[in-house]
């Protein structure tokens, strides 16, 4: 549907500027939404993978409207406020985005600054940005795209603070696209990457709007006096933060396979230097120290896509138990979904810059992709939660499960393996005693022992914790004096859940040679992590030294199984030459002709000879 | 005098389009060398730095004039070619580049295809790129700065190829600057940095040059009949290479500390969330987290800038042994310089990213700088020399150090050690036996457990060859299967250079409270080095379970050691804000009134409404 039509027809966005660059996506975004209407494509997951075709995996400038405006409507608004705003924001007459952020205040929303005031005497809230700090900063869409947005502000009525709540607030005139008077809004300027989408700012001078805007499904100032109703529930917005976090360790997997598609499949291609005097120069690929860039993340390149997977199903099941009322398996979702957003994202970024410089100097151009796999996908780390943050709130559920299993409480789900860490405790068997069970080349092993130094470090962080708590007065200063121990514990967890799921996913696959090709991945993916962390696994007295020497020998044996699948795992990604859209990384392995036809598009090469030689070389040379 | 030259006066090169960025680059660098002549500035020293000023650590376009082919042809041109060109590229008639690496060629440059015939008839080289993959791909300045080039080819004459040798080649007309017949040039389109350089493609179809065009200071086609004559050494351009790569790591000095000084000043500006509740938001820089991730990169900054002193003085001194026909330290120099500008340049990159990601948000807006430092310092992984090859490079030289140890030769400089080793070894006394020794307050003890270390990761290495030599038949196949093992021991043993320079330097400083302050920042290099590492320090026994523990919360106190003074410690580094150039990293601490002031000359608010909602959005609204 999308590659066979012509109105989003793939123009190279490396060789246009920054406003063309918004101008080209403007263009499909309008074109898409048309698309959307007619075919009828309606649910979110397909709305979703839709527009990543048309985008081919960029952001753009309407992602907000779809995925935040719409469904902060939906959430929040109330059936009067949906009759208001809903039909003009479907039909794009309303053109909104969510300004949470501001310049001075990130992942610790409750220090936004914004207020909006009630004013009885004419039913309005007055909004505005009282610092340079308060200024909103971030939003997509914001800088020229929005007419409205939904802002996150103080409220004040009746000479009391309530705390943040969302208004719709009217940024530009719906006739003339023009900025309202006392809005103040603009593009942020330039970024690593986002070159499609208006980032925005806006500051808020006596801004009005009617009391009716403020979106009231929950909390309400619902009678002309100004008087304030609290919402019932302070969580009913948490799953929204969920379901983004657990489809960000999906988004992580694609990423993280897009870049190994490229880096793989040209390092079939690409020869280098000898391995045997006078013969032919061998596929890079077939370098031990390439095999060691590539594979493991290749490795965990599957078993986030199997980790994806497993969030959003959770995801649904407990959002089906929370909408029955049963809350139960609410804060391990959100745990899981807060340690394991920052665990993937930071391997994949990480992982998406070895997959670059393994292409060696052609990674570098923008003809390979990897630039743009890059900046797009890095600022998972950083947004829907900072991941250093994120993985201290996964080590404050894990810190408070060790302490329910220390006092006797039967803990289940991915913390189960504390109820047996206190049992081994009470029994006086230091998890030392268990190093010999670890066989290195059964899967179930190995889950085993990322289970153990889990436990371990969490028991680490959480000892370390009580330490600093008997020595100083503020349970704040011992909290962050433990949080090194704090993140390491988040990670073991992330690890063994990663490991767990990839292991548990075997089980599901009945074709023998997949099976083979997948098992050999996922006992590569946990032997190479724990070369990676063997101090811990060592400290732990899980891996013996002797173990560690045959832990490396076996990963190095994998490597030379992985190989001769390697460009069939990568192929299986079955991202289209379209999508990947990497001269490097081409299905057809036509990577030279292909980078040589592109380069001379690039605009430098618009004329011959460049102004610049006529107005400054030209000149230099009859100066000297 | 460049600061206040308004003949230098700064554009925001991130507002600018990519044929703009170039344009403003080459105006610069043609004023810049007007100056350079009038200061009569020629030491390549200053010129480096000056340069590094005009064009604020970016590089430009006349990088390879200026860097590779003055110096070219001074090292290898014969007194008659000197009095022919050296004059004409002095006084930029003639721009020159150096052109080696091909579309399918880089770091194994014997694999070049280019080839120059020689024409006895004409006394002409006949220079042919035979296939898309001898295309020259890469070259700064060669896309539309350069009239000139120096081409790497395959020597053919007489009927015998003679391998790579250097020929100086019109490309472009000096009157028109037009491509020369037979010369297909141009630039190779946009990177994921180096906006400001024309790397360029040339392609040669049949281009003949005078015989006097070979570079023939060494080797000769010397008479018209075409008679080869060899050269008298294959490692006079040895040199060159060695001082580049020496430069190198003192570039990752500049580049991370560039990164740290941003990173920590804005730690400092920035409040976020809560330490003690109801007290004002804390600057994020006392979180324990945030001190993990800035101070031993902090660390690391100081421990290359001092490391890239000793680089380069070694260099010096060297190079002069060598031109008195000592030639004893050059394979250890050469060693050193390849697995140093690996070691460092990897530390680095991953550094400057972490500084990015540290400052949330707002490090991925171009107004960090952290972006642009990012990318223009990344390449240094892969050009001269690829990282992984270099760090091979070093091992080779480990390795044969370590059997002469073996046949009880004794070796000196740096890896004097090996003798050590093998002493040990001889008198049957295991690497393990040593642990009770390490000291984790005393420097000199760290040292020395990181040289054991390096020594028992160089044994490993080293045995692992031994071992696949038994089993396999080629000595090329043993080596790639050990090379895995081979680059831990280059970074074991780089490890231990860094940590023993940085120890050294301190010795050298004599003021109590700087000592005191550097002798922290040494520490905690080592120690997070080894928590880093821990699996080889316990692996080899070097260190305790135990020990492990107390390296783990000495790190810790030295974090906050280093808190008071973090400040202070990136002032040091002296970047100007001129230079500095970072909305986050401004001296004055006025991060928030700098980025609002930045954002509102972004190009997409030159207009108020942005054409794309005339053109796309409102005929869309009135669709729908």
């Amino acid at each position: 549907l999308v590659i066979n039509d012509p109105g989003f027809q793939h123009e190279d966005l490396n060789f246009l500027s920054r406003s063309e660059r918004y101008d080209a996506a403007v263009k499909k975004s309008a074109w898409m939404i048309l698309k959307l209407r007619e075919y009828g494509i309606s649910d979110p997951e397909e709305i979703f993978f839709y527009k990543s075709f048309v985008h081919r995996g960029r952001p753009e400038p309407l992602d907000l409207h779809l995925g935040m405006f719409l469904p902060t409507l939906l959430n929040q608004a109330t059936p009067e406020q949906q009759d208001a705003f809903f039909m003009p924001a479907w039909n794009l007459k309303i053109i909104g985005t969510y300004a949470q952020t501001e310049m001075g205040h990130g992942t610790h929303i409750r220090g936004l600054e914004t207020t909006a005031t009630y004013d009885p005497s004419t039913q309005e809230f007055v909004l505005n940005s009282p610092t340079v700090t308060s200024i909103k900063w971030w939003p997509g869409g914001l800088g020229k795209t929005s007419n409205h947005a939904v802002v996150l502000a103080q409220l004040y009525t009746q000479g009391n603070c309530h705390g943040l709540h969302a208004f719709i607030v009217p940024i530009r005139c719906m006739t003339t696209h023009k900025p309202l008077p006392g809005v103040v809004v603009g593009d942020i300027g330039p970024k690593f990457g986002f070159d499609e989408v208006d980032n925005g700012f806006l500051k808020l001078e006596n801004v009005r709007i009617p009391r009716e805007n403020m979106l009231m499904k929950y909390a309400k100032v619902g009678k002309p006096d100004g008087t304030y109703k609290k919402p019932p529930s302070d969580k009913l917005t948490y799953s929204t933060m969920v379901f983004i976090r657990s489809m960000i360790v999906g988004e992580s997997a694609r990423s993280l396979s897009k870049a190994c598609m490229i880096a793989i499949r040209y390092s079939a291609v690409r020869h280098q230097s000898e391995l045997r005097a006078g013969e032919p120069e061998p596929q890079i690929l077939d370098y031990q120290t390439q095999q060691y860039k590539l594979f493991p993340l290749l490795a965990a390149a599957y078993a986030f896509h199997f980790m994806g997977q497993y969030m959003i199903q959770m995801y649904h099941r407990i959002s089906g138990d929370i909408s029955q009322g049963d809350f139960s398996e609410m804060s391990e979702l959100h745990a899981l979904s807060a340690g394991l957003k920052a665990f993937t994202t930071w391997v994949a970024t990480e992982g998406i810059e070895v997959c670059r410089m393994a292409c060696g100097g052609h990674g570098y151009s923008r003809c390979s992709r990897l630039p743009d796999i890059y900046v797009t996908f890095a600022p998972t780390c950083t947004y829907e939660g900072e991941n250093t943050v994120m993985m201290l709130q996964t080590a404050r559920y894990l810190v408070k499960s060790y302490s329910q299993a220390s006092a006797g409480q039967k803990l289940s789900g991915m913390v189960s393996y504390l109820n047996e860490s206190q049992q081994h405790h009470l029994q006086a068997q230091p998890v030392t005693a268990r190093s010999t069970v670890v066989n290195i080349n059964d899967l179930t092993s190995l889950v085993e022992a990322y289970k153990l130094r889990a436990a371990k470090l969490v028991e680490l962080a959480a000892k370390n914790l009580q330490h600093e708590l008997q020595l100083k007065a503020s349970k704040e200063d011992a909290w962050n004096n433990t949080s090194i121990e704090l993140v390491r514990a988040s990670d073991a967890h992330c690890h063994y859940v990663v490991v767990k799921t990839f292991a548990a996913k075997l089980t599901e696959v009945h074709d023998a040679a997949v099976h083979l090709a997948l098992s050999t991945l996922a006992l590569l993916y946990a032997l190479h992590g724990m070369t990676e962390n063997s101090g811990d696994f060592l400290q732990a007295g899980l891996l013996t030294v002797p173990q560690l020497s045959q832990v490396s020998q076996r990963v190095k044996e994998l490597l030379s199984q992985v190989r001769p699948n390697a460009v069939a795992l990568v192929d299986a990604f079955d991202y289209r030459d379209e999508i990947l859209d990497s001269a490097l990384g081409r299905y057809d392995g036509n990577v030279y002709e292909s980078m040589f036809e592109w380069a001379q598009k690039s605009p430098l090469n618009q004329t011959e000879v460049h102004e610049s030689y006529h107005k400054y070389l030209k000149p230099l040379q009859s100066k000297l």
